[in-house]
């Protein structure tokens, strides 16, 4: 062993004997690797938490329960308990960085989540994430080991969105026709008549498809899209202006007071007036 | 109504029909209100979330269940689902920021946090998460709802950190006695023989109450604080050099490297050339 090795490597664990604070889960290590061609590690069934690696560069094999899979830039998965997991660099290097999270509530949440375990392309590894969790890891105050699970949760959220198209992004920034899309909605969404049909048309695209290609990229379909857009105006309005629920209806795409009513509590739960009301019950 | 009324309060709403990804709890609504003299709200039970209010200005009165509580600035309480509350403006004027998480498993996870939701001291609002907050909210990518949810999340843990001592700050920062303590420890844990008796001698301090002190701050009490540190510069001795255990140990302040790897074990769960190795096994 070199120090030219240990460079290629950093990990910070928080003491396993001593949970940080009390709650159902918590960061508990973090760190990264620059794995050379030779890098090979196994990990047996029961270890006590769940972990999450995500690939910087380069590539990697992961063997599970007899199956091969290629990991590559972009992709994260996830180590469960139960299961015994071998993994090594597939090429000539594999860097990624990775976190686990234990706590007695930490599996049952993985699960909540519906992604599978297994290889996933999600997008860029969030470095700035991964570092800041490292330095929070290493200092002992509850507050930082607080910050440190804020930080490990956010990358397990980012980590179980859907699968990315694999431009790099799970967004539609880096997606030409997606970014349109958004904009044109934005444009759009106020007018009486404008939905999931009219965004093709007027984007010249066939219907279902631009639906797919959309949930893929947003995570949520054009309709479901328009329909948030148009929710968040009529909470705007009703928090932020005196406008009967009549031209508030209007601004937001809607003819009919009394659909949009039915509409705004099917959403929210109450109707607009009671949304107001319970403002502004001074 | 006039528009003035409106600018003092905001507010962003998930609509409730559609949650936003797979998880166990979402982020729900967030808003802030700088309610004047005669603000009051009250809230049946029933409402299926649970609900964060921080203070930044004034004061606020909380009736529940009978029981009455002054709200202060610094001041953080929640409302579960099952109880009524009342809550009006104390005096002149009461500016608080506000949130509310949904989901199957947000009451659970508030459980595991084992703190009381009635009003308690816990530092300055931040500000900047809560907007941060009301922004993605209103943004209905997927993307946007999952940092949203990372976001309370974050607020959710400062939130419960432990009580502070009323200095407007719960870490040592802000605490003259206790910031020198930790720069003590910092110079000191290095050394063989460093422990709560040879810090609170350093400081010219008894122990007891430098210990109960320390605690209140910090959320460790002074020894573990300063096992942490030691266990942190062994995890990083044996990842980034190629010492020897007994130097490594010797390094942290152990003479005696059995009882080193004994203490190391038992706060890793592997020895710490077990540790080096699962490291290192290229």
């Amino acid at each position: 062993m070199n120090s030219e090795v240990y460079a290629q490597t950093r990990m910070v664990l928080r003491p396993m004997s001593t949970p940080p604070f009390p709650a159902g889960f918590w960061a508990r290590s973090s760190g990264w690797r620059q794995a050379g061609a030779d890098y090979c590690s196994r990990r047996k069934p029961g270890a006590p938490y769940l972990e999450l690696m995500w690939t910087v560069e380069g590539a990697g094999i992961l063997h599970v329960d007899g199956a091969e899979y290629q990991v590559e830039k972009d992709m994260v998965f996830f180590l469960l308990p139960e299961r015994f997991r071998y993994y090594r660099t597939a090429s000539t290097a594999w860097h990624f960085r990775w976190l686990t999270m234990d706590g007695p509530a930490i599996i049952s949440f993985f699960y909540s989540l519906q992604i599978s375990p297994e290889p996933r392309r999600v997008g860029p590894c969030p470095e700035d994430d991964f570092e800041s969790l490292l330095m929070l890891l290493s200092e002992p105050s509850q507050r930082a080991q607080r910050l440190a699970t804020a930080t490990a949760f956010k990358i397990l959220l980012c980590a179980s969105a859907p699968t990315s198209t694999g431009n790099g992004q799970n967004e539609g920034d880096s997606n030409p026709l997606i970014a349109t899309a958004v904009q044109e909605i934005e444009r759009g969404f106020r007018e009486f008549g404008f939905d999931v049909n009219e965004l093709a048309r007027r984007l010249g695209k066939e219907r279902t498809s631009l639906s797919r290609h959309f949930k893929t990229v947003m995570g949520v379909t054009p309709s479901a899209y328009i329909a948030r857009k148009r929710f968040q105006l009529a909470t705007r309005l009703l928090s932020l202006t005196s406008l009967q629920i009549k031209e508030i209806a209007r601004q937001c795409g809607f003819l009919d007071a009394d659909y949009f009513s039915r509409w705004f509590k099917q959403r929210s739960g109450v109707s607009p007036g009671e949304f107001r009301f319970q403002l502004f019950d001074t």
